[in-house]
């Protein structure tokens, strides 16, 4: 059992998944990732944390798979310990679809994969934060959940409704001691398995360079804010944060 | 076919959506009604309007139910002829209800009769008036699309991004002609079929006594501001406006 | 005295004041315009009011000197009657203007004619709607009220400050029988007197050009929002609704 | 010259402000404080940051005279050089004031102590930031910069509008790599020099039994997100946040 408690991750791809891991990680958590693919990438995150001293563990899970988040959250709780932060990073961003271009399979994975998944890690390991008497939920989230837009159909319903989820458990579960945070990330993560894919590598390259220096958002140092928000006192508890480059411009001027 | 057009709403009980029909109906629209059970109810509605001189149909019509949205559409249109203004009156309040009491079934269940179905709405629907160069589609939406609460976790999550989906929506089509509109109807209606059933007649009586005068929303009145939405000339659209009585405190004072 | 009512227009230049101005005069309420600048303007309105069967009075009024509402309001009442409604209608947009640019005196300017005018007004008049048990106050507002922009300093901080203060009125004396309404028109006005001024004849002309039919919006139609939510029954008000061209970006979407 | 940089704190009373200048100073700033009344209070603020090894300096300062704050930002540039980090800490909340109270003096004060003080504020800061390329302000806002309310009209105007003027700094300046955030503190701070005036000492005390453990917000738990915000990469920066005690209910819930 890890002396600070246990982090656990759903989406931890190489970006802010991967980077809030490390950092909870180098602070003496017990971090257990979970992917949906690419169990090479999962395995050289889980390496790099044990090579800098840290603990980790990782499995593939498909978010959308019945009782896949159930069985993670408490085989995790079994072997590592009580998760004392979970950090919910799953996202169904996949480019701007007109509506004729997005099908009802697509508007429904996009709500199985944010707004549902969320709920379930909620059914599942709230309870036991409760019992507890604390615990803390990071939703990450972006600009689509502040309003929707062309192309967006799909996802801004997912995270726009997945917003005010997190404000109801914020309801019900702030006065007994569970604090859960949605980060709006209202810009492009500097992220290879996300927004590299969906550009491709060339592409991916030139957005960089049309952004210019820290224009693109560091995961490291987005995940400086995740930890920080975790360890507010309880009497000065951030429930909604935003954050983007210097250099974009927020949703409400875009 | 009717002069003035085809008014088809999706949710016609007792209360916004029956008054909703009245209105235009009177006007010379025929109004194509459906509505989930009660098909004495629905039968009185359209004999009400046509009573008093008016067109009108209906169905009793399951809007989770595979293609039931789709057919009715369609039907409606083969029948009626063009439909120029759609009234999504569908909701999923079902009363506050904790985390522990809200199943994964009805969590689904909510997002289905609300977001995922006006979704399939539009996308048999908007096509066809994107042809004809113009049509409205008013959405009935209440205070938990404003933000999440105790209670809530289901409804406001549905219908919090239900109200993303309008406005990508908006995005996308309101420059091709579409009026899309999302009306927050911020306190109690009185609504015999809705929130009568939710509270019980004797409960529904001690809270409308409670309100006192005007203090439950008169649906024949809500129904007016719906009327004048749908002809608001294109240079002066409203795709947001908020209703609540004289006397009920609006949900951020609340 | 008027059948209907009187309905008092701060800042009746010759777009949307004039308009509601003309609305309300044909449903034979007595108008009682305002305006800051131009005699024979105010004239001209005044006279056409009163062609088309009307009746209407008008002075030149500014704002922003001592008791200058005051006065207005108290003579208004006294010659024509009651107030039934009452349009705030002035603004302080003066195009985009950089930190360096904006001096204390505009900022002071700015807040003085829209956020302190209205507190003004208010303070006058609704003393005297409560003893009557009813009244409305249309406050016509713009984008730069639901957030702040670059070059916006001076504007948005006023009129944002103003929305809340409508927010507040709205508190305290709704349930009083006051109907306070924010009205936020999201587009260009087709209004001579301001936008025109602003942009110059030409670049007003090469505009409404380039935004296309109906994409500058009709003041005339505007208007008749206004009419209507002032006349909603008290069981289902309107505090705040959008306005903007078909063809416009909503503000979260520009 | 201090290693770390100065930051200037207007307004620092026992509360936010005091535990601000605490945060900074103990990690090698110089923190120039000031506020209006109290020399004996403000001296204790800075002999205590002194007698902790820490760099401080005060002054007393009516924040609405002619040019006070504008001196004080040169005075404090010349004798202890670039000013990297301005908390903006004025607020005008006096208690619940209806609206025959609250006289147009009121209304005028809480605008210049929050908004025309901050617009000052900005007027000779910023310029001097974005010579040197970089710079932070934080602003400490209230419940009712998000929403008007009941015996709000003076604060919620003046906060509301400095929201938005924070948002066009932000625009204007960001890019330039000016970092502006706006801190709601949605509850109620443990501050003798503010909430325990403005409730005298014995319902202060009944005030905090009543909200119970950690309902109070502790100053020195708001000061850390103080402090992470002004020293998060400009690659991930947050322009506003909300903070509250665990059990109190955000704005859009109370």
């Amino acid at each position: 059992m890890s002396a600070e408690g246990v982090c656990l991750i759903l989406g931890a791809g190489s970006g802010i998944g991967a980077h809030v891991a490390t950092r909870f990680a180098r602070e003496g958590y017990h971090v257990a990732l979970c992917r949906r693919t690419d169990a090479a990438g999962l395995q050289r995150s889980v390496d790099a944390i044990k090579a800098a001293g840290g603990s980790a563990s990782g499995i593939l899970l498909d978010a959308t798979a019945p009782d896949a988040i159930e069985e993670f959250v408490i085989k995790v709780e079994n072997t590592h310990g009580p998760i004392t932060t979970a950090v919910f990073n799953l996202g169904a961003q996949s480019g701007d679809r007109g509506l004729a271009e997005t099908s009802l399979k697509q508007f429904e994975l996009a709500w199985r994969m944010t707004s549902l998944a969320l709920f379930r890690l909620a059914k599942v390991l709230i309870p036991l934060m409760v019992e507890r008497g604390s615990g803390t939920l990071l939703v990450t989230s972006a600009t689509a959940a502040a309003r929707g837009n062309a192309g967006q159909h799909a996802h801004a319903a997912a995270i726009g409704g997945r917003r005010l989820l997190c404000q109801s458990l914020n309801a019900e579960f702030g006065p007994r001691g569970i604090h859960v945070a949605h980060i709006i990330v209202d810009g492009a993560v500097n992220s290879p398995d996300t927004l590299g894919k969906l550009l491709g590598p060339e592409r991916f390259a030139q957005y960089r360079d049309m952004l210019g220096p820290d224009g693109l958002m560091d995961p490291a140092e987005i995940a400086e804010t995740y930890y920080h928000i975790a360890h507010q006192h309880r009497s000065a508890w951030t429930f909604e944060t935003d954050l983007r480059p210097f250099s974009g411009k927020p949703w409400w001027n875009d």
